[in-house]
């Protein structure tokens, strides 16, 4: 299946976005090293029901300012403003949200400011405060070394020297974080495709550099305290994920209080592309319900 | 002033080394992104007074395995042995050492397990157990990198893609870990001439892989009790060492009973090879005392 590309302008930003299906508004918000295509085995099935909207973050696929200069310090707050400047300019009041990776900060960040306009949540894997010190444990600094690699204009030229060496940076976390480390091989050109556009590496690298003073605070001092997120809420993490660990879902329900929480048996950290009959089943039968109910009104 | 390299076989390398001048035996060791010729502007000096004997450390310049094989897995007690053999294979029973970095390390491993063949000891920074946990510190995980991004194979690759990939990354740490990011600009071509030479990228990686189980034992359980070592030592520490930085010299005394600190004003990771003259005549003013008594006896 194609899909059509749109844009529309907020504040600050040309957004790029894809739209499928008539129903309910259920927005999709992609993680890295991703882009609005990454939900294209999920879309078509959601489309029967929902209008499924997928719009590319500031930083990432097709989505640029307008005025042309490079994304900078890219924080859960802005990325959160823009998906409210982006739904003010489509005129829709009340959403789901489906998200992933750094998509799941928005998502969060959404439903703590706008909780009016939050219908329901559904995460795969959901980075979230509660892992608190454990971002920063020492075992796991070999996976994380990224978050802190990518704070370097180094980075960016290295990665961005040409096709090839994007190709061999994107290639180890696709296969690094599937189960399966094959799951990517179709399509393994696109990304390479994708984050070879003008300032797509440094995209990516502005949201860690961006978020890094949150993320410091949480490993110094430790799971902040804050009122749950009270809408219905689902999340679907897969069990072999090797960056975002299952373990660290034990905190879960001291910041979403009213969830539904399971693993997703057979996946790695993309549980959406890796296993999307399962992933489009689970929501599916998450938000169907909520349809008829008050969730969207 | 060119110097003369020379070859000799221990049990498993060729090791490659420079040799110059005439006195007691003094060996320097370099560190990483480094290779012997670090200490061009020091040896000259050096050699006045000393026999200076400039190995490359397992994995670095032109030091091999005999059987072609690619350095793997490395860690303090292999480069310690390698540096025993070495001096087996001279005929040297007894020698001073100046080190760097990861010749930090086969520093004090050799002067721990022969302490009858270490006359003196001389670090320029002294990464050492006593940092202790701070080694993993949230706030020095954005310049600490490197130690877990080289965990990965992916790293060779990106890093080695060409000449162009191996500059960008190599010129990230001479130019930051620096006082003056420029005092490398005039080597830069001989940097990425060395690490360009078939395996030396990775040769270098494998150490930080190596000594990963090491570093993470620090992180988590804290600095290890040792015996202190008891030869005279003399540390000069880069004040505006960015990596190692010099707040962490505050546990040498529980490592070194003999010890003299000083921190090397002006001068960054790289004091040896940042300010030649200043630490040329500390090595000299820590050294030639020594040769008129028993140090080297």
């Amino acid at each position: 299946m194609e899909f059509k590309d749109y844009k529309i302008e907020t504040s600050e930003l040309s957004v790029n976005y894809l739209r499928e299906g008539k129903g309910p508004p259920l927005i999709l918000l992609h993680g890295w090293p991703e882009f609005g295509r990454v939900w294209k085995e999920n879309i078509p099935a959601l489309a029967e029901k929902f209008d499924v909207i997928v719009p590319e973050l500031r930083g990432f696929g097709d989505t640029r300012r307008q005025d042309g200069k490079p994304v900078e310090g890219t924080t859960a707050d802005i990325l959160t403003n823009d998906l409210k400047e982006f739904l003010d300019a489509l005129g829709i009041s009340r959403v789901s949200i489906v998200s992933h990776d750094v998509g799941a900060y928005v998502a969060q960040g959404f439903a703590r400011a706008y909780p009016n306009r939050t219908a329901a949540l559904f995460f795969f894997d959901c980075p979230y405060a509660g892992v608190g010190t454990r971002w920063g444990e020492a075992t796991h600094l070999k996976e994380m070394f990224y978050q802190y690699f990518h704070q370097w204009p180094m980075a960016e030229e290295l990665v961005g020297y040409n096709h090839d060496t994007c190709r061999i940076y994107f290639k180890h976390f696709l296969e690094r974080w599937s189960a399966d480390p094959h799951a990517f091989d179709k399509d393994i050109e696109l990304w390479v495709d994708n984050f070879m556009k003008p300032g797509n590496i440094k995209g990516g690298m502005e949201w860690y550099r961006g978020a890094l003073a949150m993320r410091l605070k949480w490993i110094t001092e430790g799971a902040p305290k804050v009122e749950p997120i009270a809408c219905p809420t689902r999340v679907f993490w897969g069990q072999e994920d090797r960056i975002a660990k299952i373990e660290w879902a034990d905190k879960l329900d001291e910041y979403f209080s009213n969830l539904k929480f399971s693993a997703a048996p057979g996946a790695g950290h993309f549980v959406h592309y890796e296993k999307p009959e399962m992933s489009n089943k689970e929501m599916l039968n998450f938000f169907t319900p909520l349809i008829t109910g008050d969730a969207w009104k």
